[in-house]
């Protein structure tokens, strides 16, 4: 019997051999990742555990990204706690305030190869499954476990599938493929299952695009997203030098328990109503929303491609006076690209406010928040109610075009609408 | 009987000709500016008189710079209220969140003109002086009644005098001069005085140096710090096409309580220790202190040749790897110039995270609150006990130079030692 690409990699992480989707395996875990909100709440149960040593030192990531650079003394002690374990365990891998978000740093620094199981104390760790990788998140509590044995227990998701076809238009891109998917199947649509992305279509998806996809499989419930290693992700891992990858590829005869077909050339740019990721539309059906925010940024949307996409879209115009325009790039190293190629010029010069790397507006954290009544469009994977301040206030979730466009326009509109 | 530079001003702004120091007077006022934090209080005051106009719409600025953007949904009412009072009483000067900070943007967008006489709901008012003008912070209610008024009442401030003289080394600027003076007179050394800087050595400090001097005016007790006007002042002024401006200098036989002499030749790089402004003494004899931040910005050093001077400082080497590096541009223009020299390239490759224009962290705000047991070098105004975060951590003030190097070396230096 056929394998997907993710039982494939489950397969190779553990001892059981013959499982199927509903039982619980014990996968051994090749990164571990943790961040300023859930970080400390793993270490302090670790040390509950008593004073050993982590597993192994150069399998934790720490990436201190939602509250820093510290934005008060509550976020700034969380900080220090991550940053004194750090030193006290040796921990290879750390990124202090300002080093960017977590799952855009770790395949830049080419922390994540194709074949690996990453765990995470953040839901959307399964953003790295556009690596080919099987991630996704868990509880401070499973983390605690696994910084301690290197393992953890896994129940074997069902498999689902999305097969794109088609070539998607200029202003289209993996946002819109996966608002469109989970405007489709709902935000539980892929509750508990492994989601695939597959088709004749994923070559079009460059790989800010799959991070993106894979970003937002947990709205709809999967315990993983995952493309397949192909051609565009080994270009990705070339580019970084990375050695001993393993390629895996789903069997023609895997079995899913559900495949969706996504045809990219019908695909139009989507927005996320208030207040769920399921409440996707065209944008051209919208109708007049006036805007007080645009935020640009987070592990959804804040990498080098999202920024060359808006920055097309707003150079020589002015954002809109009654509209706060935010970018954050996603790292350090975005920051830096976007610099060298103008980008940050072009932004301050049509009156956005660059933020610095990290998770900021998105969840509420803070650096943008909304008061009572504001809307923003923002490039993030959440609208849920109060997501990114008051519980009056509303979130509108677009890919940066359409994030980028409407700043100019001060109402959601369509990219082509301003250019 | 002669009048100081300050003295002029008053006059020129009240009907009561013959006042002395000590007098109540009543003054028009010229400028009127507020913030997201004392501004929404002043609202408050104001609608309470009834719901009448402002006094001139052209005589108010509203600068949303200290928990912007937004920290949380505190914040982000507080800057709503603002932002919707100035569009319903059409006041024409308006900031929203991004811009800068109020004492940078003001003079550099020629809104504060030599000879003016301008109130700000924000102590740090005093910065203006740098021009030539009479400039205070007072309270909210005082703000309301100006509001309404465009008047206020004043006691005459008795006349205090430093006089500058010879030429300062390369890595002394006006942070080390005001620090110094500071360090000898005490934190209320010009308590309820006028502080004005003079001297054949004025010629010396630059206006970025002036804005800094006069800016900390304020943390020795001054009502106001002032320069008078001269070729310095009238170089900016002139570049920034100002017209109608009043230029005004002391007599010869004005009458100062007290004349304080600054050889600038002779003056080191200064520290100001935990927790007083007044703490101050030459960086060479601090000690080995180790730190864990710096932030160079706000209303006191984050002008365009602040970070010129940091940048020159760090420019090919690294933050050191236990300290988090923060620089916040003083305004959207500071940002902008520093981006067309390469300072932000140099800045980002050093390691240092670049802030939004902003007050941040300075005031304990948010942007890099400090830690129980963390040590902040800063190139801000004020180091009182939890100034920036715990009430066990430290902050030490110093010039941008100062600051840029500890950066690099991992605790307090002089410049000299990393260059």
């Amino acid at each position: 019997m056929g394998r997907t690409v993710t039982e494939k990699i489950l397969a190779a992480h553990c001892k059981q051999g013959n499982f199927k989707p509903g039982d619980i395996i014990d996968v051994d875990v090749d990164l571990l990742l943790m961040n300023d909100i859930t970080g400390p709440v793993a270490v302090e149960v670790f040390n509950k555990m008593g004073d050993g040593d982590v597993f192994d030192k150069n399998k934790i990531v720490v990436v201190l990204d939602h509250f820093t650079p510290n934005k008060d003394v509550t976020s700034a002690k969380l900080s220090k706690t991550m940053r004194d374990f750090v030193a006290e365990k040796g921990i290879c891998h750390f990124y202090d305030a300002g080093y960017g978000i977590e799952h855009v740093v770790l395949p830049e620094d080419g922390l994540v190869k194709p074949g690996d199981l990453v765990i995470g104390g953040d839901s959307h760790t399964v953003t790295h499954g556009a690596l080919g990788v099987f991630s996704t998140g868990m509880g401070s509590t499973d983390v605690a476990g696994i910084m301690a044995l290197g393992k953890t227990w896994l129940k074997v998701p069902e498999q689902m599938k999305v097969l794109l076809v088609g070539a998607p238009g200029k202003w289209v891109s993996g946002k819109d493929v996966i608002l469109y998917v989970i405007s489709m199947i709902g935000t539980d649509g892929a509750l508990g299952k492994s989601l695939e992305f597959d088709g004749v279509g994923a070559k079009y998806m460059d790989m800010d695009s799959r991070f993106t996809i894979c970003n937002m499989a947990v709205e709809c419930g999967a315990v993983n997203g995952i493309f397949a290693f192909d051609e565009v992700a080994k270009k990705f891992v070339d580019a970084l030098g990375l050695r001993d990858y393993k390629e895996y590829n789903s069997d023609a005869d895997a079995i899913y328990k559900k495949i969706i077909d996504v045809d990219l050339s019908e695909l139009e740019p989507m927005v996320a109503m208030p207040h769920l990721p399921s409440n996707g539309r065209p944008v051209t059906e919208v109708g007049d929303i006036k805007i007080d925010q645009v935020f640009i940024g987070s592990c959804t949307n804040g990498r080098i491609k999202d920024l060359r996409i808006a920055a097309e879209i707003v150079k020589g115009k002015k954002v809109h006076p009654s509209v706060r325009g935010l970018i954050a790039p996603g790292s350090r190293k975005v920051f830096a690209q976007a610099l060298k190629e103008g980008l940050i010029e072009t932004f301050t010069d049509s009156g956005f406010t660059i933020l610095p790397p990290g998770c900021g507006p998105c969840f509420g954290g803070h650096l943008g928040i909304l008061a009572k009544g504001e809307r923003c469009v923002s490039t993030t994977n959440r609208n849920f109610v109060g997501r990114m301040g008051d519980k009056e206030s509303e979130v509108y979730l677009a890919n940066p075009a359409v994030a980028a466009a409407s700043a100019v326009a001060g109402r959601l509109v369509h990219p082509a609408e301003v250019m």
